[in-house]
């Protein structure tokens, strides 16, 4: 049995604090806490109205004894009640109260009491600061909430870092038809989080969708495995909060390239999960993703029949700027529906099939049954003959193709066709822009589930990898890793550079050599492009100025489009690794991309693709072709690097250029752990 | 009285080619229009059940002859009986079918003789190929959709591209309660089009905000000025589809840079319409709008008051990726809140009331009367207790402060929410998201107001603006117009060039001058940084071989931050300004900003601040300050060289370095109308 079996399926509940003064929270609970099928004990230490006056008391009156204590106690009385629950049989709790570490003053001693008893007694614990959870299938309420008596039960569990959101995104699910299955906010999160609640719901039956809402992360390991392991059987859609919280770009240890938000959506994404932007993309993916899932797929193709033009144009505007293919069907497919449309409609994909007619269900069939298309969705404004959940049902492809329905009418209308739906266990949206949401969802959760793999374990025999490193030992490094860097010479005297010039053959870069200087080209210390001994002179004269008692030789590096790859210690996810481009432009467009390390093939190989402008990457204005396995190795290694060395805190090559013979890196730094502390 | 009045508030209708066949078109049609309080007459040709059989026997049925004239005829015959219709009294005309133009074959005959039916008669006719218009408020439905018949009288005017699109909106209008106060799908536009509807709905007082859909334009002009006098007096919202039409992107003049679906937008921004990016947008926005407008202001701030945090930190986040302050209240409204709620909530906007309480109207009046605040948002979860439209209604500030409410819950609460918000005359929202929408809306729309100005008649005598134009003819241009350029010489002899460098005293650039070359750069005809006499001859050596015969001397740039400027005539729009960042950002990113000329101050110094890599500008890691009435001065002058003379086809200035000591033109191409035909 799973540790929240007793909180979401209860044997019997005591609500501790509970009130028979109407406007009490813990009237409200007792209240919301009534339907409840099982046996629901009430504690009020007066004895109002007959309540229980102690937790034993109402613990013995249920048989086997109570799983579940809903406590509506002062802050202060909490830790108490939880211990003399958990002596009494209870195995989970629901606190609801603030005023605990967050309100400071007593509340931060409450809250410890809270954890030592949580510790003491092994009770799990949802909250405090929460508006509760519900599971409407067993008519388990407990909610301040008088609306969530109205839910129903739906398909999609919900799990939110706020209350509030939580019953907001279910009061949105049962209106898309699409229900909650199950629906918690983790509130204070003092020992029930997200992780856990996500990897109850890979046996909970009912839930065949999940929706994530995350503030904050505490323990970012903990969130990928779970949203790994529970997106491998159902789908998990993240909304994360936080785009613009200033102080949380602070916190990040990079800066403005990497913040924690863009970091937590790319490691989620890569665990599996399908990444949205708001509530509404939210409830739309998964309401399309409680259907049927589409199987892997590298790049699954949409098929689209819409009864308008109109809003088959915004539909498909919408996919577009999403990246999901709208593939032209085949001619034996056209061929087919040429003959059961008039011919002035466009028929190649999206089919535009005006007022639906007779032929319209072998229009769906011939549409499903194209090779290049994995979902078909069917789009029309509701009209007193047309059934379209029915007429997909009918066409004898609905029970081995994904669908969804999109509709739009007057609320009646809108309602039959939900009902219709339901009954068919085919998904439907309203609005041509919330179905492209849908399709989008389920294309990208089609496209998480195909490139995800675990990372094979790679052996490799580390160099010595202690500090300090100047520029040449860390080029060394990666070239133990493979990596290309320019041919170089380490020289501690000016003939030895004059030397060097020589032996190379070519023109130079001239670099004052220190591991203690982390940005040589501020203090003068690069020259680049020296071509002969004057110049060579002049060079080592500046680096010498600069305080240089070691000069770096190196071969001047052919034209080509500068990279910037890193990998550091994430303080929430651990080794993530970060591509971007040279210049200003990763920066002020926050054009990068990010992986968690270690990574598998799939996952590094699609780094590239995240890029805005990864067309600078391919031949862009004859410039040099991105070979994408071999930058796929250079991530891969240096993500190694950091999973497989507790020593090294961060690795930079700035710039690693692409050129037309391939990847150099042309600066390299390695920051150990016991620097970075410094 | 206004020409398209006898098509939405006519006096009589006729149908020509109503049919007593359920099934048919003609019969719905007469079905949809049976409910006008007015006159309607039906005519089939074979007198099926009783209906007149000729357009004028029905006319005359009608007191006064009918205004309105709906066809419900094949192409073939639609021109006849546009023109009996006409002959008989009808002002206005609808024509649902298609199988015109667009059809191709007979069809485009049947468009020409529309025409010319149109043209001879003076009849206003809206289609062909729209599914029709209603005007709920005078029972007036010309629909094929049978749910329109529920549509109830509202306040939003839907002006629509397409028919299905025109339905869409407004069953999703009268879902968030704006409703519709008279809605049109323009179909083909071979005689009204979207600007004749904008017009008509300045002086309509039902309409109180407009929710625009544009798929193609055809008259740039005419929409900018209707966009622009109507938004003038009511609020315009403007969804464009299309931002993925890649052959609408190879249509456009200059490729990549400036798309039509950007253009069009940009300059219905200029006029005055707020820009949405998808039709749930559209809907939160108008809903807003549909209440009270901001007054115009640079930048309003908006105060929220919200029951849920979690909800809260959407809305705000969602404000905050739109652009839209929330100001931190001032001290003393904050120590008003502090007496009404307990200490532990955030206070200073967002206002976090938790469960709302007593003292919630004064908590709403408080925020309204902070002098940073221009609208309050009031969000919360429905309870039984809590009326929050009332509350607004009750605060004693509703009357002079634009509120939006916002709330979420089950269906039951939010109808009754929605019907205590029309009863107190405030817009209400379901969704955190949708919320955030709706007040960026109110906020755009203040902001495009304010910036709204007409561009002041400017006088200058232009020089001779003949081509052909060499860079050297084309610096003299900007010269003239008050650019910076660098010093330069025009040099025929190679003497002549080594005494510009001379007397030049700096490093030169050494350019081929040649008024074919358009692309110097990529013959070989630049030489940068030529500091001495062999370099100089090595120099003229070089552009000799690439065909040179006389040279430009040009002083060296300090270096900076690059920019591209450039005017040119849009093949729809007329003139129009962009500007970008230099190298591939612009192009890779799309981050360029677009006006029409004339430009007024306002909208040119708006201009940087449409970009999105904006901070480049502003002092980045050192870099110089862009003085932005200076480059306002630039974009104004460039635009206003296209718009008085018509000979100027196109200047661009690439680059135009922004330096420590102002904005230089490095290199200018000016082409004129008629070498771009060639």
């Amino acid at each position: 049995m799973h540790s929240l079996t007793p909180l979401f399926a209860p044997s019997g509940i005591i609500v501790v604090g509970a009130s028979s003064s109407p406007e009490k929270l813990g009237a409200v609970m007792a209240q919301s806490l009534s339907n409840y099928p099982g046996p629901v004990e009430l504690v009020n230490s007066r004895g109002e109205n007959g309540m229980h006056t102690s937790i034993a008391a109402a613990a013995a009156a249920i048989p086997g004894g109570p799983d579940l204590a809903v406590l509506c106690v002062p802050a202060a009385a909490t830790a108490q009640a939880l211990r003399d629950s958990a002596a009494n049989g209870a195995r989970a709790a629901l606190v609801c109260a603030g005023g605990f570490a967050e309100a400071g003053g007593p509340g931060v001693e409450f809250a410890h009491q809270v954890e030592a008893a949580v510790r003491d007694t092994g009770i799990r614990l949802l909250g405090p600061n929460t508006s509760g959870f519900f599971v409407p299938h067993r008519n388990l309420r407990a909610s301040f909430v008088p609306g969530v008596a109205e839910l129903e039960p739906g398909s999609v569990a919900v799990v939110a870092a706020s209350g509030g959101v939580n019953h907001v995104l279910a009061f949105h699910l049962q209106r898309s038809g699409a229900g909650v299955s199950l629906a918690v906010g983790i509130g204070a999160g003092t020992d029930i989080t997200a992780p856990d609640v996500l990897d109850y719901l890979i046996t909970d039956e009912q839930t065949k969708a999940v929706a994530l809402h995350l503030e904050t992360v505490s323990d970012g390991p903990a969130l990928i495995d779970a949203v790994s392991r529970l997106s491998a059987v159902k789908p998990v859609v993240a909304l994360v909060v936080g785009r613009n919280d200033v102080s949380e770009f602070a916190q990040s240890h990079t800066g403005a390239l990497a913040t924690s938000w863009r970091t937590t959506r790319a490691v989620l994404k890569q665990a599996g999960a399908v990444i949205v932007d708001d509530e509404n993309q939210l409830v739309a993916a998964v309401t399309a993703l409680a259907g049927r899932r589409l199987a892997p797929a590298a790049d699954p193709g949409v098929g689209l029949i819409t009864g308008q033009a109109g809003p088959g144009l915004l539909i498909a505007d919408a996919l577009h700027s999403a990246g999901v293919t709208l593939p032209r069907l085949a001619q034996h497919s056209q061929d087919i529906i040429g003959t059961l449309l008039p011919p002035l409609t466009f028929q190649a994909n999206p089919v535009d099939t005006g007022r639906p007619g007779p032929g319209y269900e072998k229009i769906v069939a011939a549409v499903a049954n194209d090779p290049a298309i994995d979902v078909v969705a069917v789009y029309g404004l509701t009209e007193p003959v047309a059934d379209l959940p029915l007429a997909v049902a009918n066409s004898g492809v609905a029970g081995t193709m994904p669908f969804v329905i999109g509709v739009d009418g007057p609320e009646g209308d809108l309602e039959r066709a939900r009902k219709s739906a339901q009954q068919h266990e085919l998904p439907l949206i309203s609005g041509p822009t919330s179905l492209a949401h849908g399709l989008t969802a389920l294309v990208n959760d089609s496209r998480g589930q195909f490139v995800r793999a675990v990372s094979a374990q790679r052996h490799f025999t580390w160099p010595d990898l202690n500090g300090p490193w100047d520029e040449n030992r860390a080029k060394e490094l990666l070239g133990a890793l493979g990596i290309a860097t320019p041919a170089r010479r380490r020289c501690s005297t000016r003939a030895a550079a004059h030397e060097a010039l020589a032996e190379l053959a070519t023109p130079v870069a001239v670099k004052l050599l220190d591991a203690a200087v982390l940005h040589k080209t501020e203090i003068g210390g690069v020259h680049l492009g020296v071509n002969s001994a004057e110049a060579m002179d002049r060079a080592l004269d500046g680096l010498e100025a600069a305080g240089a008692r070691e000069f770096l030789i190196e071969a001047m590096a052919p034209s080509g489009v500068d990279l910037v790859v890193g990998v550091r210690r994430d303080p929430v996810f651990g080794p993530i690794v970060v591509l971007g481009l040279g210049g200003t432009a990763a920066e002020v467009f926050a054009d990068i991309a990010i992986r968690s390390a270690p990574l598998s093939d799939q996952a590094a190989e699609g780094m590239p693709n995240d890029l805005q402008a990864r067309e600078l990457l391919y031949g862009f204005r004859s410039g040099p072709m991105l070979d994408t396995t071999e930058l796929a190795g250079v991530l891969i290694k240096l993500g190694d690097a950091l999973v497989s060395n507790d020593a090294i805190a961060e690795i930079e090559i700035n710039p690693l250029r692409l050129t037309h013979h391939g990847l150099v890196a042309l600066d390299a730094v390695v920051i150990n752990v016991e620097e970075d502390k410094k």
